[in-house]
């Protein structure tokens, strides 16, 4: 017989499109049992990711969670008690946890955390997680095929995704211009995750400097960040030609995501024989290997870091959920419950 | 000793985003040579394009032309007098004669129309055109990649890009829907072109048109429109993931090229891993003899037919050029100096 309490972050509210601290509920509930195929696990770490914002009002980019319903988030945790042949007790497994101390969940939801020899497994929320490393690599590499010798722009470059996206595209032997909110996030760009040039959105003029550091235009623009940044990229793709606009997602709308501004300069795509490409990190899964591979081995040889920003315990995630919208964090933002 | 007149249309005054008549001015002037390695040449057929619109105010998508400047256009035209050992006399030849009855211009703008065997002339700036049969062409085989067996949906339908890409895509196969204005293009598109189902964006509400006709999502968009067709296409991407958004032009956009309606929804791309692909058509001018060939043989067999809505004279091209904005023609829009 279990009985554990399980503390977890739900939806109270469905909010009017900006997302606000009245829209979470914190709830305690005993866990009493774990039925035929399923885990209980101990959440570790969550990851906080922007499509969650997506998810709490009707209007949003995924199926919205009905009231009540705990806040969905990926996360590791370790097995406390398995009744499915797949896990035992101690193992690392990773999958939708969701915002709560401890998860029932079914053996098949979760994928068992093989650390890459010298790798954390809590890499699996950062480097290695499919909403942050595995999504940068996939947005980066498999859709946006980013050449050495190319010029790569990101945006929200000091965030979990874009500090993965930065450092792939300098391994890959890219020039890389990093955009961020204020000379703090912009220093880390230069000194600790190594972008060839910032570009500070709260103080430069980004078209125009954009256009300063790539005369001769950008290959790739890595989006993470939408409005009017995404309407300064396509103002400066290539003009002869190939240039790969990557919309991995676009925080500055979350706020009002029944009123999304669309990119105004969407026809320099036919003018410069450009494309906008989205991508589902999932249906890319059959390249998963090789990009854990390529990360693993950045990691080991020191040349990708990903400084966590750690928010605990786990009454706070809605706080650090709020905090992507105002970019109050750098690196990989988690909860540890 | 050669004298030719010549009557011409002008660029007259660089109007507000918004063109109009006023800003177009008409003149005669003397031909009164040609240079070595010039040749004369009398304007056949002229094609009315919708990138024109775009060169006559300064915000626009392409180079805008200065004041006084002819009114570029692609026409086919006979060679009066050649100057040059790449023409003689009564060769058809094409490129940008621009609006006018007669044009000098050095013979390497020009390309000599060598037409395939019961194929007109006028084909090329017609089925065979640029800016007409080949831009279909490429957005749809080159750059959109549509397969047999897909849904095509084609925005500007009944007009000349829409008309050839509706008929292409059927020859290869696909399940073609056109969006036009009004019954009477609607039943163009049905009985002369074959699409198979037509949408008419004056009285159907186009979004849950498309979502009836299209329940499992639309494989592949060809924009000529913009504006809510774009956003009501976005919306019924297929979501299992893979579909293409080809970006031609805009026409609903190009009467406030200073404040155009970017895409709402283009955050759809990045939920359905879809992508939107602009395309400069002379980018893909190594896959023209492709293009010729397979578009040639459609117009032997009867698979492809566009049939001219022809303006007359010269003075009207200004005219001829604002139907486009209106949806005033059907087919393929040209002016017979």
């Amino acid at each position: 017989m279990i009985e554990q309490q399980n503390r977890r972050v739900f939806i109270q509210r469905h909010g009017d499109g900006t997302p606000a601290l009245a829209d979470f509920g914190i709830g305690e509930e005993t866990i009493e049992g774990v039925a035929a195929g399923e885990v209980l696990v101990r959440v570790d770490t969550l990851s906080v990711d922007a499509w969650i914002l997506t998810t709490l009002s009707a209007p949003g980019m995924h199926e919205t969670g009905r009231l009540g319903s705990t806040v969905q988030a990926f996360g590791v945790g370790q097995v406390l008690v398995s009744n499915s042949p797949q896990f035992v007790a101690g193992d690392w497994v990773y999958g939708m946890l969701a915002a709560q101390t401890h998860a029932v969940l079914p053996a098949s939801q979760l994928t068992k955390v093989v650390p890459e020899p010298q790798v954390d497994p809590r890499a699996y929320i950062g480097p290695l997680g499919i909403t942050t490393g595995l999504t940068a690599w996939v947005g980066l590499v498999a859709v946006g095929e980013a050449q050495a010798g190319e010029v790569v722009l990101v945006s929200g470059a000091a965030g979990a995704v874009g500090s993965c996206v930065v450092q792939l595209a300098k391994a890959r032997g890219a020039r890389v211009i990093g955009i961020a909110g204020g000379p703090e996030k912009c220093a880390y760009l230069s000194e600790v995750i190594g972008a060839d040039a910032t570009i500070d959105y709260k103080q430069d003029d980004v078209a125009s400097r954009i256009a300063e550091l790539a005369p001769d235009g950008i290959d790739v623009f890595f989006d993470n960040v939408g409005g009017e940044i995404l309407d300064s990229a396509l103002d400066n793709l290539r003009p002869t030609g190939g240039a790969r606009v990557l919309i991995c997602g676009a925080i500055s709308q979350y706020r009002h995501l029944d009123d999304v501004r669309g990119p105004k300069l969407y026809l320099r795509l036919a003018e410069r024989n450009a494309s906008m490409r989205g991508f589902v990190v999932s249906h890319h899964a059959a390249r998963f290997p090789e990009a854990v591979a390529e990360i693993s081995e950045l990691i080991r040889s020191g040349k990708l870091k990903l400084p966590e920003h750690v928010v605990t315990p786990i009454d706070n995630f809605p706080e650090a959920l709020l905090m992507l919208l105002d970019g109050k964090h750098t690196g990989n933002l988690v909860v540890r419950p």
